[in-house]
């Protein structure tokens, strides 16, 4: 549980992935963690909301289109997507957006 | 459960939608069904998905700033969403992003 994420004024960047999980854990919740982990630790991160219920709803928060790609690219996190594709999510979408504004607190 | 939502390509809009609950139902069940369902008609809508564990996310897809708009003026809308200010919600907070680019399926 991270609870809400604590984002600036926007525009920033929010990722919004989505997915169904397969049976099993597999390895998954430990490396869901260190993910969310590895991922604070990256330049022009801002924060990351999850939760699960059947469908699962992770939104990370990104100062620039760039900061998500140099994430994307990590090398562990590429390893954790492969397995993620091949394992992991019986389905799931990728969706960039730029957050223009927000309310509420 | 609505699972994932099928959205057209880009570019399109999302509403991403954190909370905390209070304790207690004291009818949200019942109403978060009904917005579910009402949001469904209007004009302008793609798709929603959401989950809770601790933490709810729901996010909707538009089709424009206008349709947003448009549903956030809606009456019963308004109602629920005086009612969540008040009662249902320990914390909440809106993000208004356009989905640039997505992936996965």
């Amino acid at each position: 549980m991270w609870g809400m994420a604590k984002t600036p004024e926007p525009p920033y960047y929010a990722v919004i992935f989505s997915s169904l999980r397969t049976d099993g854990d597999h390895g998954y919740g430990a490396m869901a963690e260190r993910m969310l982990a590895l991922a604070a630790r990256q330049e022009g991160f801002l924060g990351v909301e999850s939760a699960r219920e059947g469908l699962g709803i992770t939104v990370s928060y990104w100062a620039s289109e760039e900061a998500i790609k140099n994430w994307k690219q990590n090398a562990e996190h590429l390893e954790a997507q492969r397995l993620g594709h091949n394992t992991w999510y019986a389905g799931f979408k990728v969706r960039v957006a730029r957050v223009e504004r927000d309310y509420g607190g």
